[in-house]
């Protein structure tokens, strides 16, 4: 099979995995259900999802098991959006083309559809861990991972710095931080969890946690790029709009020449950290390039 | 020691554990570490808390096993609050006399504290069931059952209904699901999860369950009941907001008369389920007057 396929494939999986697991049942509160779904299915990509596949894969465990944990960072990735989308934080009405989940549903709701995927992704892997008593130290390991990417040391305290440098002057450390916490943590988080989940040998970690960093990095410096020279079409989204807010990037400190280095130079590192497996890591050096070389 | 010391007891236990257990450290996103404390501290009774603390300690465990979930369920408490007091939900200015988290620190902040308490919660519970590997079984249902009376099929499933519901007639039994999920559920949970930490056996595990869905009940209508005849002194709020925001109540569709029947016979029937254990069972018993039969 060929990356393109490969990668529909495990979308498809993430994609049938998340209709199963997200309530849809009528009852009470279904408005809300509604709305978890509504921006669940709102076009994303899932590559934490995938992501954390490849890595339980990679380590030698089976898909069937990571699934739960592969669901619930793609809710928390989405609760994590609906929340910045909101008046209070980003603003947005559009995302991905479609109205944003406030704009649907209205702010109230948004905020409880929000908590209600990043809750509901931990009675997820609650409730997986419970099921399979005998894995439940590897099992609880990853879940811990997830949850502190994803907290104030993680993801929430990327946010919080984010929120806090809205049309100041920032550093390019306080740059950094945001881009290590806000996006980097749970992107890592994903593949880590997913070799842990496995039961990785601590030297694959190693290598994987050192593919994860540098690629997810390059991830976003390139978002950053193609936010200045990327094709509309091509992206789906408005470009200009860092600018627009007045947000800080990498180009914006370091220069579009810098950048394209830095992000070529991650490139290079991330697939050094892994390339020794020869086929086997075939898939992750297709998606460090799916990821970083990208136009879209 | 009388019933008041030891509640003072437990409540100082609990406030220095979560002292202890928040971050505070200086840090880039430390804003968020300050919002989360403004709101911890700003003078909660900590009865679920103290429930699961009681409710462990009866079922023979140790309080020092049970502090961090004690503390996770506050946490999830507080956050609910900080975000049920934001605009788009009840648009609330104070809070038990304190200015409200979004008045203090912006309604960015205070989404961003109420989703970082959530969320650091579950962390909490995560090391503390890591560092204890040979009670993970316990420790993980008690989790479990924490989490689902958070989420959707809990408190925030009821948390829906009592949005969608404003300004609406509804039907006794959307009242009934309100105040079971919103408040009820977690409250059920606290006393649950204590007992199943400590390994308790079923038969009193269906004692002490029962005991908090009538003690729970009865303290909902309690409130319901004090925000109508309540003295606005001893309450520490304005009595009379369920009226004004056309909030429905249960004495607004029975009465007041068969409201204190309904509270008296809830009363007598959580301490029936554990009348039996005798003395044990004492502080269960102080704790069911103390929360239903009171006038603040």
């Amino acid at each position: 099979m060929d990356f393109q396929t490969t990668l529909k494939v495990k979308q498809q999986i993430i994609d049938e995995a998340l209709d199963k697991y997200l309530p849809k049942e009528p009852s009470p509160q279904n408005n809300i259900f509604e709305a978890m779904r509504y921006s669940v299915f709102a076009g994303g990509k899932r590559l934490r999802p995938i992501l954390m596949l490849a890595a339980c894969e990679f380590a030698g465990g089976e898909t069937e098991r990571v699934l739960p944990f592969a669901c619930a960072i793609e809710m928390i990735h989405t609760y994590s959006l609906i929340h910045d989308d909101l008046p209070a934080m980003d603003n947005d009405d559009y995302r991905r083309g479609k109205l944003t989940n406030h704009k649907v549903f209205g702010e109230g709701i948004a905020i409880l559809a929000g908590d209600g995927l990043l809750n509901y992704a931990y009675e997820l892997m609650l409730q997986s861990i419970l099921q399979h008593p005998s894995q439940s130290q590897n099992a609880t390991a990853a879940m811990y991972e997830i949850a502190r990417a994803s907290g104030v040391y993680g993801m929430i305290g990327g946010q919080v710095v984010d929120l806090d440098s809205e049309k100041k002057q920032i550093d390019s450390i306080t740059l950094d931080f945001i881009h290590n916490y806000k996006t980097g943590a749970l992107f890592i988080a994903a593949i880590r969890s997913g070799a842990i989940l496995a039961g990785t040998e601590p030297e694959t970690l190693k290598h994987l946690t050192s593919y994860a960093e540098n690629i997810g990095l390059g991830f976003q410096i390139t978002d950053d790029i193609l936010d200045i020279i990327g094709d509309e079409k091509k992206l789906g989204k408005k470009v200009g709009s860092d600018q627009e807010n007045q947000k800080a990037t990498y180009p914006a400190f370091h220069g579009l020449n810098h950048s394209f280095e830095r992000v070529n130079d991650l490139f290079q590192k991330g697939l050094a950290a892994i390339e020794h497996y020869g086929e086997k890591a075939q898939f992750f050096m297709d998606m460090a390039h799916y990821l970083v070389k990208r136009e879209y």
